[in-house]
């Protein structure tokens, strides 16, 4: 007999179902298992005198073995989960649980030793499937668009962008790194004249950080697109595109968020605003009296960030901001610079935390050249700099990191976010 | 004006085209250029007198040097190029390209230095379009079936699976080891109750094999799900996707890979054909006086790989050949045994090359323990041990190569496969 999942039994019928045992209770006559599946929960009923063998069986179970079970499921106004429950006549285990090394109660840093029994809990299943449903949006719109999806090496002879915050690797006889993010490669698919591509894969950061929004590694979705006029371009690529994942996601999760993460699903309207950096630091100031150094003013503050939930709201009633005009000397070289030296890029803040940097990239190989000379950037760049030589149309491109994006979406921190969390201290499991 | 696509310039109207100067014909009075874009390529032809701007920039064109035209495009039918030119109006400068450091001719391994300029060749831009439909077919097809899609971590604190063949890293203070493959962490979310999971990303190997289909870095296509009955639920799963995605892939580019390369797209039939290894040697034998020493007969040799060709296409009328009841000390620790000790894994053939190894693991702890110890695992495999001690349905997986797939879908080597390629002398661009 095939499987049913849980939420697709019938009743009435015979049914065969298997999952997690969730809870027991061992009576004289009768025992009452609860199991689990990805797709809910069923009162598993087992009357002992009838079903020796099945009894038996449950003798042996303890919390959390997984079993298989088949039986007649029957409608029974007594059970409160979901008015069903199955009447065990076979029952096979697949696996007895030894006692569960952590509880709900346990230090975050110990649910983490043993994730993979943290991942158990109903709301971190809905998470993956919520973020499996968010990516593959994106990725369908961007298919629709012809865009390519590339896999680019992440193992690089030179140290990419900065030089600092690279891991070194031992790559047989020489050393090799680990490529920061695939910045360099989606471009120089623009120069293979890809027109429009898109990756998503691991990136990689050897940031001392501790925050709630950092990891050493993380699940960037990266695209690039050619032909563009400016970066506004770029801008208007990515507000359609998150607004149609959110809406997809909406559609297909927008109850069990609400219910599970107490957070709505909100399908932004376009065009998104857009603020200046400097304008924003004049409303902030006007508004909410906050004020930050003039020598700080190039680049947003942390807590200038946090603050753009609120402004963004009141002002525009909208989650998302666009901001620009951040000061050369804060930006990448790559980002291409308007006549008077202001990096055409932006940075995009979804409910008070920066979701991406995008912008349109500089495609003149001298310009660029010097832009990373007068950044100190030489050698390690060299081979990225070829890429312009030989013929390399304008274009520009943005990326976002998919753990932070359902970080955001539900409301969590990014450790909770990600199936398996990467920082200085934390390489296992 | 927005850009066109050159497939899809209107002849009669006004059109603005950008792409790489493909061919320049400079004369006196008149210009001519070839124009390629993603889509395709166009003649633009510019009267010298009548514009002489435009003809300005045409003398300032190398090739390969990118541009933006526009205007009128007209039939004409001494044009061999679809029948169709442009005739420019106003032409823009986005890249004026050096001469180029490679050719068609060049050696292989200077075009590898050059990968991006080589990938600008049509069958190269072909290439990773097909494979684009290649793999959302194949992720469209796991989502429908409710397959969740995991990032998993590609550092680790441990070396993994063998210990062997395996990249270390500096980790701040610490050593840390690049994974070899998803494996463990996707029995690691069976163990968390998520069912079926996919992932596609980086795989890295540190062999020093150079041959025509290995790499130290490639992109797995890895799956698992829970609660099957034996390894040919696994089988099962692997040839419908195979099928639906080549489908999708013959439906979209058949016509297109038969004109570039050559090769006609074929959707196999279901079931695949299925021999035991020793069955397969015996045929082998019988049929081809192919024979291979006693000690190597629990493996699949190189030369017996690629016999599988013709022998599955002249027994079965197919392409594919899944093998199973290989030796247990030549396959992994974690394939489930049956009671002979045959493990319950197989490898599937296509084309006379090997492109799955798939089992049902081993999920009952004690038995896995004893398996890795048999192998000689024990401190590597230690932390993935412990994902069986709480409860672990039974289940099953197996993993593709992305570049191996193309390579084979499109009759390449796999460094013609890959975006840029990566080899124990290889590390850039």
């Amino acid at each position: 007999m095939q499987r049913s999942y849980i939420s697709e039994v019938t009743a009435g019928k015979q049914n065969k179902i298997a999952g997690f045992v969730e809870n027991i209770r061992n009576k004289r006559t009768m025992a009452f298992l609860v199991i689990r599946d990805i797709t809910g929960k069923l009162q598993v009923t087992v009357e002992k005198e009838k079903y020796p063998e099945v009894a038996a069986i449950v003798d042996q179970l303890t919390l959390q073995s997984v079993v298989t079970v088949t039986g007649e499921v029957v409608e029974n106004e007594y059970v409160k989960m979901g008015g069903k429950e199955l009447l065990a006549e076979k029952m096979e285990i697949q696996s007895v649980a030894e006692a569960l090394p952590i509880g709900p109660e346990s230090a975050p840093d110990l649910r983490m030793d043993y994730r993979w029994i943290d991942l158990r809990a109903e709301k971190n299943q809905l998470l993956f499937q919520v973020q499996t449903a968010f990516v593959a949006a994106m990725r369908e719109f961007l298919v629709n668009k012809n865009f390519i999806e590339i896999h680019s090496p992440k193992i690089c002879g030179a140290a990419s962008e900065s030089g600092a915050d690279v891991f070194g690797l031992d790559y047989f006889d020489r050393k090799a790194f680990l490529v920061q993010s695939p910045q360099f490669y989606k471009q120089m698919a623009m120069t293979s004249g890809f027109d429009r591509i898109f990756e998503v894969g691991p990136v990689f950061r050897a940031e001392k950080s501790h925050t709630n929004k950092h990891t050493t590694e993380f699940t960037g979705f990266d695209l690039e697109f050619s032909y563009i006029d400016n970066m506004y371009d770029v801008m208007k690529m990515e507000e359609e595109l998150l607004t149609y994942a959110l809406a997809k996601v909406k559609e297909q999760y927008g109850e069990k968020i609400k219910e599970t993460f107490g957070l709505e699903v909100i399908v932004p309207t376009t065009p998104f605003p857009v603020i200046k950096l400097a304008d924003l630091y004049k409303e902030l100031e006007a508004r909410y009296g906050f004020t930050v150094p003039e020598e700080e003013k190039g680049d947003l503050t942390t807590e200038a960030e946090r603050l753009c939930k609120q402004f963004a709201m009141e002002v525009y009633g909208h989650e998302f901001l666009f901001i620009t005009d951040y000061a050369a000397e804060k930006r990448a070289f790559y980002h291409m610079r308007n006549a008077e030296g202001v990096p055409q890029g932006y940075d995009l803040i979804w409910r008070g935390c920066e979701i991406t940097t995008g912008a349109q990239r500089e495609h003149r190989y001298e310009v660029l050249k010097a832009q990373a000379e007068e950044k100190g950037l030489k050698k390690d760049v060299e081979f990225y700099l070829e890429f312009f030589r030989y013929g390399a149309p304008a274009h520009g491109g943005f990326g976002l990191g998919v753990d932070r994006l359902t970080m955001l979406l539900l409301g969590l921190t990014i450790k909770e976010a990600m199936f398996i969390f990467r920082g200085p201290d934390r390489v296992t499991p």
